[in-house]
């Protein structure tokens, strides 16, 4: 399909805008929501947030003057309309380029975009720094930060927004109000936005107003008209404005429209299927856990999941969620309380278990030191994705392992196969001693076949898969795999028969274990699959410190990758076999 | 003076106060408070929130079935009236047992405290999960969370308000609003309570109502009967009810009334002295960096100073806060936001100077990792405190190494005299590459009399102190000084002259230094003021594990402690010169 583009043809940069009619910011609009479905169903990426934003993007950029006003996205994950239209269309029109700019506002390519931005909630915050460092040095631009609702539960914005509220002098936040997180929205707060929808703005009862606010309505945020009256009205206003518009979250696409949590982000070619498809393609890690915590809940009725809003992230289908009832939480974009929540069910007597992504569990550090580990409450959190991957910047999951590996009482535990993964999920379950919390494979499912009937109670006993000798490899979780390949390849080249070992617990060292392989080992290799600093090889380095034991940590490095390919990083950090063996050999 | 207790004698456990008239109830009142400021006027400690707080506290335990109802303090530090009703008042009454129980909530010590909780802001999050443990068990309690105003600032006491709005069901949030936090109340939402507190609570525009919950509003939060009758009316509700009750924070005491913040936590002895000493005893590391801001900003009015809410841990006076005026911010109790302004502000162009204790940085863990390090932007952060204490387990401060050392891009400095401590401040704020964290000496100021004019945006390049052979001492930060004993006293002992490092960067290894080492050294020690697990130590011996250097690292073990003496906890890590020397002994 050839798109015509008659107006989006004469915009290179916002100011092209400045000299459209309505009527032809309509036409645009139509014109860059095609360009997006075709580009994110070809790549994959964020649909419904950046359909629904686009006459609100196109509106703020042809009132206000950017880039001199700022204008700050929240989660940054509806961007594109607003890459399109800040000479970044390329990006869009010509599939050559379609990965040539990040889905998120990225400085380094646009002078537009003021922040790396990936999660959620930030927006306002950033937005009253700048807005500050302007009044400090007598600027007068706008400051806009816009958000989307599903981003006000986190706290963050919550605090952003009380002290936006005080600042004294220009900042606009805009609540782009879809009705919608990633999935559909929770918490008190939603119910207000509801009663001002209801009420076209007026009810005086004003999440917003309360902290301050002056409060703008705009009943139909996809209306271009409705916008750009709005928003110049509040431009240049010498206080703090909030503009509380209400989309529709995948406008223009009737799927997702219709579906907005599963359009939300797609994969390439999902457009082109009449239908959703719901049926998983076999048994996965997220599955293994969705069929043990239904099985568990049949028995057990304070069996309880939790999810931060990212319910796909572990396979909390809705169907799950409807199963489980009133056993199931979604608390919204909130991690820090969904720890703690987890950590008051826990000393309730219920089993919580909390489902996070490992990019988003850095959200809650103190909530898993506070609210969890002094408390020792057995609350169980599953971290997912956690790994080294070729993501942006903004959704590493590397990192997991130097935040809560280092808090005391928490024990973190890394199953290399489904028969592991279950026995540890069902210990830490029932168990009421410890705060537990399992990295779940980022990987296809492994099954040993052989159930696993370990006592994982007691702590930081590793597990010896094959007795060797000179060179011991502790493949942690993800990479166990690849100290078997390490081992093999090892073999083969130098006819050396290493120990594999599958340390299980990433929180603790085996000093029985690592004392024994002084006997008849030189070299011990640690492989872990995330950021070497602060992670687990380190430890094993420092155990062996004041010994003759060589240690030889392989890992990632520490850095904010952005869209490297896997390979490449593999490549960069030695964590091939052909690698790790050359640099064994010169070890030895 | 001998103390009369005519009621509290009478007094047990909470069932004790259920016989008494309104009548004893303010005698008792009276008591507590004499008691309170008796000994945290022996001892030190929260004298303010706690002599607000003595008629909510008995009036609770009055109207509810304490334990079975389930009560949960936020920050806990207004729990001392808490202690005395349920069974613990000889921690009050008899000096010698002042000692015995701790300043906050601890379920070791009484079935009625729920949570060892010690920063602020997690009360109703961990509410909520007792309350939705307790419905999915059937049960039928109260669940009460007591917060201060100050905390409701916090993101995470948001993120609980906006979920247990939500929960359907019995959850009873009792707000103290005492129109303070540890300094004055910061953001939009204090304007909203001082409107509820102007109109007895009528006003419809009301933040907790904009949530959801069920609002109830009491004047006097000082008047036993008024507490007792709100939350008779409150008891055993079937939904989410706020009770927000005004209390004067210090009330009978005129000192405490008069300066709330001085005496939000005294020090022994500070109410015997007529007046507020602000006089410091000499220079301090804090007084330095005061001393440095005021002189900056006479010249640079974008140097701008934040604190959130504890202007006090980095000697933040009244005074200093006045004479920079707009170019002071106190966020209130709001870390996220803190670093995330900051970020703003530098990416403005302006020059900000954050100052936050090592226990309440890891608030912001995501923030300084996306909002800050991601984006490079160069905002200065100040970590005070940072070192293992003999501290309360809520509030240890050895864990910020591990924090942000292992987050990419951020540069964490460690000065050991104030001509370091200086230089790398001005080179920080001046400098527009890196985001800064500076560990501030937690000491007694050392000067080393001589200009430091080193160039720190060299990273990671260690001072060699004193050039030495055989070993090697790295003694980061505050630690430097013990190294500085160990080298004498290892070559008392030994006759070895051990190599003297002060390694300045925190999140990097000098790898330049660290191979000369190996021409003519066997062992490298490292001596940190923080957790070994995750910390800079653990570094070095990863670097050095495929050679033939040995290493020792030495540092706190990863545990929480509750108020160890420091004596005790440098004899159980080893870190006395003495032990010191024996481990290198043994290792040589």
């Amino acid at each position: 399909m050839e798109t015509t583009l008659t107006v989006l043809d004469k915009i290179n940069t916002s100011r092209d805008l400045k000299s459209l009619s309505v009527e032809e910011m309509k036409i645009l609009s139509g014109e860059i929501r095609e360009l997006i479905m075709k580009k994110v169903n070809t790549t994959g990426g964020h649909l419904g947030p950046n359909l629904g934003i686009v006459e609100a993007t196109i509106a703020l950029h042809y009132v206000f003057n950017t880039p001199k006003d700022k204008l700050v996205f929240d989660v940054s994950h509806q961007c594109y309309p607003h890459k399109i239209l800040t000479g970044r269309k390329e990006g869009f029109t010509d599939p050559d380029k379609y990965l040539k700019y990040t889905g998120y506002t990225a400085p380094e390519e646009s002078e537009y975009d003021l922040f790396k931005i990936g999660h959620t909630s930030t927006s306002v915050s950033l937005a009253v720094g700048l807005a500050k460092a302007r009044d400090l040095k007598g600027g007068k631009e706008n400051v806009i930060a816009l958000i989307g609702d599903g981003s006000l539960s986190g706290g963050e914005a919550f605090e952003g927004l009380d002290n936006a509220a005080v600042l004294g002098s220009n900042i606009i936040v805009i609540v782009n109000d879809n009705d919608m997180s990633i999935a559909e929205n929770q918490g008190g707060l939603y119910a207000n936005l509801k009663l001002l929808r209801d009420t076209n703005g007026q009810a005086e009862c004003n999440f917003f107003k309360s902290l301050g606010f002056d409060y703008r309505y705009v009943a139909d945020g996809n209306n271009v008209e409705s916008l750009i009256e709005t928003f110049k009205q509040v431009k240049d206003a010498d206080h703090p404005v909030l503009v509380h518009i209400c989309t529709l979250k995948g406008k223009g696409c009737k799927a997702a429209e219709t579906d907005k949590e599963h359009y939300h982000w797609i994969i390439p070619g999902e457009l082109d299927s009449s239908s959703v498809s719901n049926v998983s393609s076999g048994e996965t890690y997220e599955s293994i856990a969705v069929d043990y915590i239904l099985e568990k809940h049949k028995k057990d009725n304070s069996v309880i999941a939790i999810s931060p809003a990212t319910p796909g992230v572990s396979g909390f289908t809705p169907e799950f969620r409807a199963k489980l009832g009133s056993s199931y939480t979604d608390v919204g974009i909130a991690e820090q309380h969904a720890v703690a929540y987890a950590s008051g069910l826990a000393k309730g007597g219920a089993k919580p278990i909390l489902a996070v992504m490992s990019s988003f569990i850095q959200r809650a550090y103190d909530q898993l030191s506070q609210d969890l580990a002094l408390n020792n409450n057995p609350a169980v959190i599953l971290v997912y994705w956690g790994g080294i991957t070729g993501a942006d910047a903004t959704h590493l999951t590397k990192y997991d392992i130097p935040l809560i590996a280092n808090i005391p009482n928490i024990v973190y535990l890394a199953p290399v196969n489904k028969e592991e993964y279950l026995r540890m999920l069902d210990w830490a379950v029932e168990q009421k001693e410890y705060s537990v919390v399992i990295r779940v494979p980022a990987m296809a499912v492994v099954s040993s076949g052989i159930s696993d009937d370990t006592d994982y109670s007691v702590l930081n006993k590793y597990h010896v898969a094959e007795n060797g000798s000179e060179v011991a490899i502790l493949g942690l979780g993800n990479f166990f795999y690849l100290g078997e390949k390490v081992k093999n390849l090892l073999k083969e080249k130098t006819g050396i028969s290493a120990s594999l070992i599958n340390p299980r617990f990433i929180t603790g060292v085996d000093k029985e274990l690592m004392e024994s392989l002084k006997k008849n080992h030189k070299l011990v290799i640690t492989l872990e699959d995330g950021v070497l600093e602060g992670g687990f090889g380190e430890k094993i380095a420092s155990y062996f410190g004041s010994s003759d034991m060589k240690v030889l940590n392989f890992g990632a490095e520490k850095e904010f990758t952005d869209r490297v390919p896997l390979d490449e990083l593999y490549a960069r950090y030695h964590l091939t076999p052909e690698l790790i063996v050359e640099d064994i050999q010169k070890c030895l």
